[in-house]
């Protein structure tokens, strides 16, 4: 039976962590305002502008990181302007053309390793001169980014100058934040993305919550009648308090960051074990997502012990697979997993043909 | 303290039923496919397409019921095709615009009742002859509806019959559906209401659940690609074993209508305690919503110790209150209720003006 | 062959007016920069700031009204804010749910002769006091209305001062406005409209052009980046100086008004014929649309010679009907009329039930 | 002055080919039904009818291209389905965001001459394998493209087989139809088109009309309703017949060819005069639009004299300029720009730079 594999699929296959289901537990045998005015969700808000040190900021709770994305960019832009995104961003491919059913393009930008920069975005910014075409307006970055990629403080730092400088909103898709943020190399904090950024949001999905997203509005100038489009767009749960619970118990003490670095500590031993088999990683992630090429024999040998995604196809009779830790995985899980790919790579040598697949992939990753 | 009053406000704002807390504590310990495809999602599918007698129906789990309203109007209708609806409708003016924004017109009929019927459509399907205006397509009907009243078997199956001559959808709002099937006088049954609709939904969020409806696709040519929409419009749940695994412990045996039957003999208890003090119901319900016009004295008194929705304004100093009952709603909550209104009913005697201020508001009641 | 008769029907019937044919000509055999940025729509655009007294208004043209009204609401409003319009109002039932399909809702506001008051919007805008409801936000009037009648300078001025208080914008569709500015009791003049809204239209359509209307955007805060929107809802036509020598036209010298007068004279002529007859009109139009109710008998015999629109059905047989005239309305076709009409009203004397069916609908006229 | 330098700057500096201005002039001195049911638009849709090949075709008139694109993909994909097209398509980037408007995807595709094949089309449509993406589901094609270059029979025809094996409606935008038509190497006729496609559009505005396209609905099962979409989308005229007589002109003889061809002729005086001076042309176009890489100095001398755009920039010190022809180029036009050219040429031999980057600029041209 399929599930009774180890699962390396993703990140969001568990229920919830044991605190977070306590804590719905306990706020549900209250009564509780309805539609987010509830008392969870307003201390839950509390906590994590506390956390950033902003009083000004608007806290929302949503189910889910589509859902945001999309409540956020129609709220936020003018029906001519459009956002700037890579390739393998969120919003550009993997959400069913939800920014555009809102009315709005968004721009692909090819780069390496899913991240974008003010050298990336200038030539498409210049291209749009006038009203023939759509105006950039919002740049959308995630951070980790779909590859497992993350910004650093100066990245960040020089995209959100740039964002000032041309009058141009920036967002942050933070579903995978807490592995950002919980990478061991990592200089960013929340109070920098709240500085940096108008708007991000905070995934508690893919961190141990059961569901729900925060986002934070930090540019006032974004934060009229948000709860009006959140309503509109269908996002306003009857039982808010379903999310707000929940954030209240990751930010009232570091159970948000705990969670992370849980899952960062297991991704890295998995990474670890690969590289030090011969193999090169696909991308340069130090956070929750790992990907690597490996030949198809390998693969179907793995498939048998483990779940995982089949990423991208690579001509050379080898696959790109994604390897994904969460909150949930065990020790025993990764230590099994250790074991079998040593066994397998050792079976498999030489990696050679391999390791030639996965540079020669380095330029096409944006196309995953 | 708000909370510290007994709560008639609504039926959402206990968090879950004993029994789903339980089923989601369960199946948040396994892992699960994500986006609805988890094994709870599909035995709930399985139960509730055996409880409506079909099996090729397409059942689809949501948040809440705006998302599915929205959902299921953009997928089901061309750009200039629109929505007939009761002006109380919920999708007419409680969902702030929600279908507009998925391009549609909603097309709003006053009635008296909250009810459509063959006679009220017609003029408005005359009206539309051409071109320049909308051609309507889907008649969107609540059970029970947002004044509490119910479709009889008689009525649902003469909307469906005028659809199906006209070449019109007839889709039902089920928010509040238990309600309508556990009202003692109710002759509607679930396998009726698959037959005579093209969708309808199933609320779980005012029954029980957490969070959660579950949407019925009985007409298969209105099938097709939903899971696309439901994406596109943010309504994909990455852990939709959330949802389906309450909806699996609603249906696997009667759980469902025993917890509407609990809140319609409660608002039967507080409704026949009203009119044994001499006041007229403001709308026929025999559902868990129950509406009446007091005088505002008497509305203020009563809301010293408990918690309402105040309706509608009444001109002569009364004002129409809202009592919503729900499965938490006690026994003792009731008693209590009782006794004061009974003591109060008493203080204001007589309540002539009062009752001839719901008389002649009867005919008002569709600007609610 | 229908055509032979001569027609009330519409004021769209003519191509055009000699004088702007021979604009267009002249026009045609230069080279022009493109999308309205060429000189004849420069100079129009000038010729009409100066007309209405301001020099930071911007003027766009258009080719239709429908395209107007739905790319101006496009451009001035946020996803969740809503159009309040009378009932008749053209935006609210004859343009196919196009505001709708840009995602705003239309509240509309039944009024017995087509205009909107303050006291008609104060309970719409009291209704709508949260999240859940859509915002109301931009008032739409008519001038002339649908049904003929007009705004006196008054009514236009407590409409803006109403609108200016309570933070909502004031957008008048003019496609007759110059039957309004040419009725011979008319008392408000272009800057006064300009001054008292924050858009409105100068339809050319329906007074002598080809095709084309003129947006002017009085307010600064609504102008930025129209022309995107203009581009994006397809609105912007490569030779856009079809548009604007057919304005420059219109507005170099009073041709505008004097095509407006020549068909205000006609249509009075036309309805003092009627009234003289014994027959009440239906609305209280000075404008070049009149309507009246008449036996059946009398309508199928006048439509032996000419045509018209019917309008509504009453109900004891007698019908509404629309008689229209324009700039392009010979004084031969109304003397025909009215020796056509006076005959028929003889014939039918007494007009004693037609009266009475005029009376008894003034306060259905919204439903048409 | 600007204007009294000779333009080759586009096709729709003019405003009409006599022939259409007699017939706009004849037409305007009748009266007509309105909204595109006059006698000239239903007499043009049967003489394109005969021309195709086809009497169960639709067609309806259009003010502009980029109105047809929205209206049509508007009236023809499902919510969640989306256009695949060439970067270069003028759905892609020049409509401002049109199609993204109505809630629709673009997805586009590099091809090096703005021409979509079935193997171009291919790794996107199977990378789009799941509802957690859009559906590809209509193909946009240019004939002639954006680049001037055209589709032959066998080309169109793969893509036309193609594209009915898979599912996908094939939609061609025909803004330069007759451009493509009428060059000497085409072997592509109207009815070929209409039997290959969904739908296509003839263009008008830059073939000799003033204004309007006509849309021609091949596939019956696009045809329903659509006279709604254009009403609501703003695109239906009430003067009608000013884009009907205008058709009824170009089709009743060969005049739509005959203009097309007069352009094609003088471009290709244009085109053989620059490569006979060791030029290389930028695409291989044979239609009425030409592009090529000159040495940034001869861009300055030939633009003191003539108008065009310049269409990219080129590293090393050339401009893409592209040079355009219409019906109203005259012979003395295209002498005057032959013999400066040929002049300028002599003056900045040799010409090795700017052919070089011609070459290295073949991949970019994607790009523009």
């Amino acid at each position: 039976m399929a599930l009774a594999r180890i699962s390396f699929r993703n990140d969001y296959s568990e229920g919830a962590h044991p605190r977070l289901l306590e804590a719905l537990a306990q706020a549900g045998r209250e009564q509780s305002a309805g539609y987010g005015l509830d008392r969870h969700s307003l201390r839950a808000s509390k906590l994590i502008c506390e956390r950033i040190g902003r009083d000004d900021a608007d806290v929302h709770f949503l189910a889910g990181g589509t859902q945001v994305n999309l409540t956020a960019i129609a709220a936020f832009l003018r029906p001519h302007e459009a956002v700037l995104a890579a390739r393998t961003g969120h919003v550009a491919t993997h959400e069913t053309g939800a920014i555009e059913a809102t009315g709005h393009k968004v721009l692909e930008i090819d780069c390496p390793d899913g991240k974008l920069t003010p050298s990336l975005l200038v030539p498409v910014i210049e291209e749009h001169g006038d009203e023939h075409m759509v105006r950039p307006r919002l740049v959308y970055v995630s951070n980790s980014t779909e590859l497992g990629t993350r910004y650093g403080f100066d990245e960040l730092k020089a995209l959100s100058i740039f964002c000032r400088t041309r009058g141009l909103y920036l967002y942050l898709d933070g579903a995978r934040l807490g592995s950002a943020l919980a990478a061991s190399g990592n200089d960013l904090g929340l109070p920098d993305i709240a500085e940096m950024t108008d708007a991000f949001y905070i995934g508690g999905t893919k961190n141990g919550a059961r569901l729900g997203e925060a986002l934070v509005i930090c540019n006032p100038a974004l934060q009229g009648d948000f709860r009006y489009v959140i309503k509109q767009r269908g996002g306003m749960l009857a039982k808010g308090m379903v999310l707000g619970a929940q954030f209240e118990a990751l930010f009232r003490d570091d159970l948000f960051l705990d969670l992370a670095r849980h899952a960062s500590v297991q991704a890295l031993r998995v990474r670890d074990c690969i590289t030090a088999a011969g193999f090169t990683m696909f991308s340069g992630s130090d956070t929750n997502q790992q990907f690597v090429a490996l030949p198809d024999a390998m693969v179907a040998k793995l498939a048998g012990r483990f779940e995982f995604e089949t990423w991208a196809r690579v001509d050379s009779g080898s696959t790109i697979i994604r390897l994904v830790t969460s909150w949930a995985t065990s020790d025993d899980a990764v230590d099994e997993f250790m074991e079998h790919f040593r066994r397998l790579a050792d079976e498999c040598a030489p990696p050679a043909a391999a390791l030639a697949a996965s540079r020669q992939n380095q330029g096409k990753q944006e196309c995953c």
